[in-house]
């Protein structure tokens, strides 16, 4: 069912009446050595670069402007961060904002909670992340913290090569999802992906599969111990997983290690990831039996005059930082569709000015 | 000159004309493993639980509670943080909160600035802080980021034995000040502060006296550098160093790398600091040439029915986390002495309750 720019679901409509109030946004930091990998990854200008995409867009998120680095290098045209997209919704709604460390190299300029302990491994290795279930306990009471002040929150991510820690855990827990990560990139290195996780099972002695947590140690990325945290503290919130096939397989991990049909859960993205032919995020969730309700946002830049943003038509970048999410609930809450595309195009013109 | 609880010395009437709006109170928050050594603390419980006081005490200021350890042992009387001062003085006015990771060993669950890289090495050692320019840096972005929204801003601290490492910095820059910094405990154990830090003085290869960044690299903690990068950072708008003679030490250090009177800076504490007979704020100030305004907080806790607080009357504590500071500048704005304390007694008969 489709309506104003949100098209529902798994039973969505419902879900949506639970949405009242301001509402708060949670944005998760996360770096894996995963993202070091050439080819794996366009969420950054360069592997040097990456372990600074996750500050710079908390940054950008939370007050419209880097600090961290003067500025972000880019080849023309400059296809920008989909944190743009998130900070535009947050500069015209009324959504609290809460920022968590799951494990980065360069802290953010930006108030956060601290739940981990460090940026995760290269799952080539098979060892990605250590104290996973210290980083669940901690994001469990920052969860609860901010759901105490919340009508319901709306988490996203930000780590570079999560689409390849997606694939990894999915392939650990034993199904056969080979093909249906999505990617950064407009040509998903799908043959790149499968091989970087052959690897990491081989080499972390998952023959079949594991456990969720083992799943998360061996191939997985500190991202997703923070978010499973964070829902299993804020269980009592309606929670909305703003991402694509990362967040659909933070909830299949989700779904192995607690009872979410006790939760108020579910998924939110970009009509890029949903209609995307390289990837398949309703399968992910169906094939695990994970079937949450799913609302997406019909974004479109069909027609901008920047070639930055009409990339994302191309099928490049797609989602991150909770912008298909952070839209959808804005959209739900009464903002226009045409409103949020029309303030993303201007702050993109502000960004790259006579560039 | 006394006035309604608030006493100013070298100018501080000026100085608190300057003083308008909310303002922004800053807790900077640091661990040194110089709190370990047997003796020399008693900001917490015991040597295991001093990595616990920083984030308690921002949880305390925060949120009214403690969130990341489920109670605090003590031996009764429970003689409290000095943070249920600030928590008072935080809940009965209007300033903003910010929260500094200077280098802290847990994170606490409150949403803060992350500047540093862990905690500081035990001075005995004479390596004290790595990466000192670094954390500096940092603190300058968000000094600058937290001075752009805010009219002036009360630098306070929580660090267990920073009193002994405010006595290494000082005496690794050459000054003559044995005996000039101030205790957590009643009696101040000077003689083994002073062994610490000559043992520091040795193994750092200091004979006679270093710059600042050397005192601080080799025999200060992670704080100190935290709270110069803030204060260059802020120099835009007024700015309340709270605390006693580690502040005063911080402004000492400052004034060796930047050119403070430039700054708009003063210090303001407790009266329990400033009439202290086994230390000398004042002294520090006057013999380094920085005699920057002070303005002392006159809160008493004399006609309490507590025990735990009547301590502070009797030589205990005496400072921390900013409460004194925080206090004087909510007298400046206008909060009464009296309802502070009256606060303080309420919060604390509900913290023990029938204990």
């Amino acid at each position: 069912m489709e309506n104003d720019g949100l098209i529902y679901y798994n039973g969505a409509e419902d879900f949506a009446k639970k949405i009242n109030g301001p509402g708060s946004f949670v944005l998760v930091m996360g770096n894996t050595k995963t993202a070091a990998i050439p080819g794996i990854t366009a969420a950054g200008a360069s592997a040097e670069l990456n372990v600074y995409t996750p500050p710079l867009d908390a940054e950008l998120v939370h007050t419209g402007r880097i600090i961290t680095l003067d500025e972000i290098p880019f080849t023309p045209p400059f296809i920008p961060t989909p944190g743009l997209i998130t900070r535009a919704v947050i500069s015209m709604s009324d959504f609290r904002e809460f920022y968590v460390d799951a494990g980065i190299d360069v802290a953010p300029v930006v108030p956060h909670y601290r739940v981990g302990f460090g940026s995760g491994g290269d799952i080539r290795t098979g060892k990605a992340v250590s104290r996973v279930k210290e980083i669940i306990e901690n994001a469990k009471k920052v969860g609860a913290e901010i759901a105490s002040k919340s009508e319901y929150i709306v988490i996203g991510e930000t780590i570079p090569a999560g689409t390849t820690t997606a694939l990894g855990v999915l392939l650990a827990l034993g199904l056969d999802m080979n093909g249906y990560t999505s990617s950064s990139m407009n040509t998903n290195p799908h043959q790149l992906k499968t091989s970087v996780v052959m690897e990491g099972l081989k080499n972390a002695g998952i023959n079949g599969s594991c456990d969720a947590i083992k799943a998360i140690e061996s191939m997985g990325d500190p991202m997703m111990a923070a978010t499973i945290g964070l829902c299993i503290g804020a269980k009592d919130v309606p929670i909305i997983l703003a991402g694509g096939t990362q967040m659909a397989a933070v909830a299949v991990l989700l779904s192995k290690i607690y009872d979410i049909s006790k939760l108020n859960i579910a998924l939110s993205t970009t009509r890029w990831v949903a209609q995307d032919k390289t990837s398949n995020l309703f399968g992910i969730l169906k094939q695990a039996g994970v079937e949450i309700p799913v609302l997406i946002a019909s974004l479109s830049f069909a027609g901008t005059q920047f070639e930055g943003l009409k990339a994302y038509e191309q099928g490049y970048v797609k989602e991150g930082v909770g912008a298909g999410g952070i839209s959808a609930i804005a959209m739900v809450k009464g903002i226009k569709k045409t409103d949020i595309e029309q303030a993303v195009e201007n702050m993109y013109g502000m960004m790259v000015g006579g560039k």
